[in-house]
């Protein structure tokens, strides 16, 4: 495409990768390349009926594809991989909710003595004309803008571990926040050689905490820019949009995640703008706009976010390697 | 003012109340009636330098202007609380960081070994001809948008209590969300004849979280009116502006928060759009925004939100009161 | 008794107490009198079947004997409450389960879409004289420990406030751990002139957690002797009995309890062995045993222990007080 | 031993591991034979003094010894692991605070903008002839009661994982908790054919909580005997001593700990006394003791405890393997 060498990779179900630091390369890229990526949805198809839940296997859900291996990306170094393009692979989606999984319900984490809440399932019909999805509660219609992400991208944890696509962490993995969005670059500290790095779990929309458990799940055709800053560490996933700096902050409870997520931003307003902590404390506690990603996988999720304008004038995070890749991006 | 009767109350400092359901009525209204009221900032005025925070009674923080007696108001009923305009009483605002409160710092709660953030105060200037605050970080200017609001609204409580003005409850209170701005009805469940509501604690603009404890505080000049919903039970807090319906999850750990504002989301969301409990659950999954309020105060709090247009078609809230008070405001 | 005055008050049922800081004075005592008081249960002696619970009315549960008046007692003083006795006042004692409440079901603050537990109330026999609990699991007899406590001791609060007995934090109030048992001294900071303690939610027994919700709810006939440690301030209750000191803490989520409670437990044993922070800190941290009071109520409560011989030699706490009140108590 | 085969292994430092789930089997051994282990301390010996602390690899720290390959033991079965003795394979411990880790200060976790408590380093001698550690705070010397344990024990994980010995989860892990001593059988459900079990992380002694996030830490010289419970499921660690049946809840928050813990105590006591869900509830409320494992790993742990007498008559756990191992430990 106008002479940048984009990628194609459409994994089998064989292929499918189900723990971050797992499984062998499927591809490699370059930086500055395009690869283009079909993901399965996060039941690997398996699931349209209320039926077909029985007979999930709970150890082979949120399939990823991957792990992509970047060139000369090295433990210390900071990934930024940038969405260029979020699209439905499939005219349909679907959400569930099944027991012990969701935020109001009891589950094996927050256990109680009550028989869980029922199973059910829902299908969405994907206008992508229309930015539209269609489905029914009960015999009664509604339609919902459509709003295509990735819940899952994450890459090869530290200390030679391999960790279950249905959680997150420092590697990223299942951050399931509705912004990582299409013209989103997402940045991610480097553990190993390559990077390998996997991305999944695509959502037609999803609301914010993902109350039941399960976004509009469907397959995505996507692609992503990639870009590696040597030498930079990330500690734990930031993302960039063209108005936003964002911090996800990971873990239970979650004010925890909102902990972790405000304070590294303290520490990047700092940097980017001069100044001081306390300073920069003050001007977060006024500005900035929190946003809740998860509230039902094993890790939740919640952003700490400022509005670039907002702060301006400041350095460009990263060097500017957003705007480069976003760039990049548009000239597809 | 165009002849519906608006009573207006200046209360002076000793008249200050410092807990919901203490005190005696500094005034009477009817449902229907406008009522104008100064409230002090959080400080009572006392803050405006570094130094000053050293002189803080915390006893005799967060004072409110109240309590106001609705006439004909019961336990059992609901009271509306529609804040027609909010608007700052004075030039300059303040904001400060104080030890042991705050988001970021260990706290009297989330006790630490660390000795704590020293304290610091900023002053803002608040131009309202440009919508625009003005401060400084060092000596680096910085502006952000005008954006009033009311940390604090709430009633007396059930059986008997007399609860400080630094938290909140099922009686509302200290909920401290940006979301309570003019434009927006609360909706909070009356405990006592009377219900006895009061507000304070104005601010400027805040963050989502309120990181710092302590958003631009500032003295503010306001008008609300009040309905009445005679027999209609609220449990916690619920907002409705034109836009959006909200519901206030209050204390910790902050999901909590969310379950409880999620849960009863979902009893609104069956209730006024005749959906079965699943199909809402599974609706507000991807239609919800949630907001943060504040992670800094004894009780947190986070909102579950729903824009009205998604729902659409559905019973109005609550028999349609907010619209009524908005028309009345309008008509001001 | 052996020239020791002691009061002996029943109250009446007009007279219990729901809040902290509510009502008035049921009598007055002098710092080294004791105190003979009566208790009602939990229930205010409301529930022997599971029908009743429904009739419960939840703004008056928990009742208090109190405030008691000690002459003398200042903010900022420190209120010394020994447990002289605590005997069951009535044969019979009973527990329950209700919606709603208790650590594994959803509750109001862990708010879930689930139906809640069914109501069912057991019955107790107490039997003195063996010193055993005897009830019914179904048609299988079993029987525990009798181990009689107070669940609730408390002080008028700061700033004014009423607070439900129902709940708890620095004024004490519903702490609903087993370690309140005869022979222990709890340690209270005074907020108002008087104190104005109270005391109630007698035990049979309870497991730690109190995990369905209720203890072994049981009528007590108690005695405690009251002293008054002058200027020496106590920011959150305290216990001591002849073989371990403890500090409670008090909110959610449970950890901070934990932080609280060790926290102030460093400080505690810096002071008494002359430690710094930090050898305190590693000490108690192999030292100190650690035990949930409750995980039910609106706070819940949790505490740090340490055996006094481990730590030997080191200063008395409070100054012997507890020593000097044990022997008042041994002398009746 | 006995007529008992005794296999002994002691790994290499090249051979220790540190994730469940990942390195090749060091031995294998048969259900009913005994493994004498040595097992460094958590800082592979490299710790000593303070300064050392610097040079700490976070990445290689907790060792295990291990994975040991069970004959038999297949995904579906429950892993019987009993701890035959625990003894200080060295004269000298160590415990250690260091920089954001540990319950009363800032974490990566519970991220606040202080900077954190400086790091220290304490040794303890061990006198196992008077059952006895010394060591010095400041100049005052002290001495606490030896009782050794091991803070880690788990197998290979589910789906593929390799997960740090740093954390634990339904494989085990870092319990951390003290009540993983000499005489107790630990149940681990088996996720892959030969269990692949390790066990590190030796303490001569912890305090409930582990405060300051490390124990008394030694290297020790450990006997195990194993047996295999086939087509017996475990869902989360389960601990049995001559005394008390405990249910190990892990994660965070730690009243989620305590939910899952006594959720599982109630299936298990309605199963082994033969009492309804409810009546199990209630026996457990009353009787539970519950016990503080670890609030400053990754992920907490709490157990829910039940003297075995109060149950009495009851059916033996696990078909009385803890007996049987018991008696077959005593033999040697």
């Amino acid at each position: 495409v106008n002479g940048i060498c984009v990628q194609a990779v459409r994994p089998t179900a064989e292929q499918w990768c189900y723990a971050f630091g797992a499984g062998e390369p499927l591809a490699s890229l370059k930086p500055g390349q395009l690869l283009r990526v079909w993901t399965p949805d996060c039941f690997g198809g398996a699931v349209s009926t209320t039926d077909d839940l029985a007979y999930l296997n709970l150890d082979r859900v949120n399939p990823v594809a991957g792990p992509f291996c970047v060139e000369g990306a090295k433990r210390g170094d900071t990934l930024a991989i940038h969405f260029v393009s979020i699209t439905p692979a499939t005219p349909r989606a679907v959400s569930a909710v099944f027991p012990h999984f969701g935020v109001l319900t009891s589950t094996h984490e927050t256990a109680t003595l009550q028989p869980p809440l029922p199973p059910k399932v829902w299908t969405y019909e994907i206008d992508v004309a229309a930015q539209v999805l269609r489905s029914r509660a009960g015999d009664r219609p509604f339609a919902l803008p459509l709003d295509p992400m990735h819940g899952t991208v994450g890459l090869a944890p530290a200390g030679g571990q391999a960790i279950s696509t249905i959680t997150s962490g420092l590697h990223g993995g299942n951050l399931d926040t509705p912004e990582i969005r299409a013209g989103v670059t997402v940045y991610l500290g480097v553990n190993v050689d390559g990077a390998l790095f996997g991305l999944g779990d695509g959502h037609a929309r999803q609301g914010e905490g993902e109350v039941c458990g399960v976004g509009v799940e469907c397959a995505m055709d996507t692609i992503v820019a990639v870009d590696i800053l040597p030498g930079v560490p990330t500690v734990q996933p930031r993302l960039e949009s063209d108005t936003h700096l964002m911090r996800v902050g990971i873990g239970r409870p979650l004010e925890d995640c909102y902990r972790q997520a405000h304070t590294d931003m303290v520490a990047w307003i700092s940097n980017l703008a001069g100044l001081d902590q306390l300073d920069a404390y003050q001007w977060l506690s006024q500005a900035g706009t929190a946003r809740v990603g998860n509230v039902c996988d094993p890790a939740y999720t919640l952003l700490a976010r400022i509005a670039k304008d907002l702060l301006s004038p400041s350095l460009p995070a990263y060097g500017g390697v957003h705007q480069r890749l976003r760039q990049l991006a548009v000239s597809v």
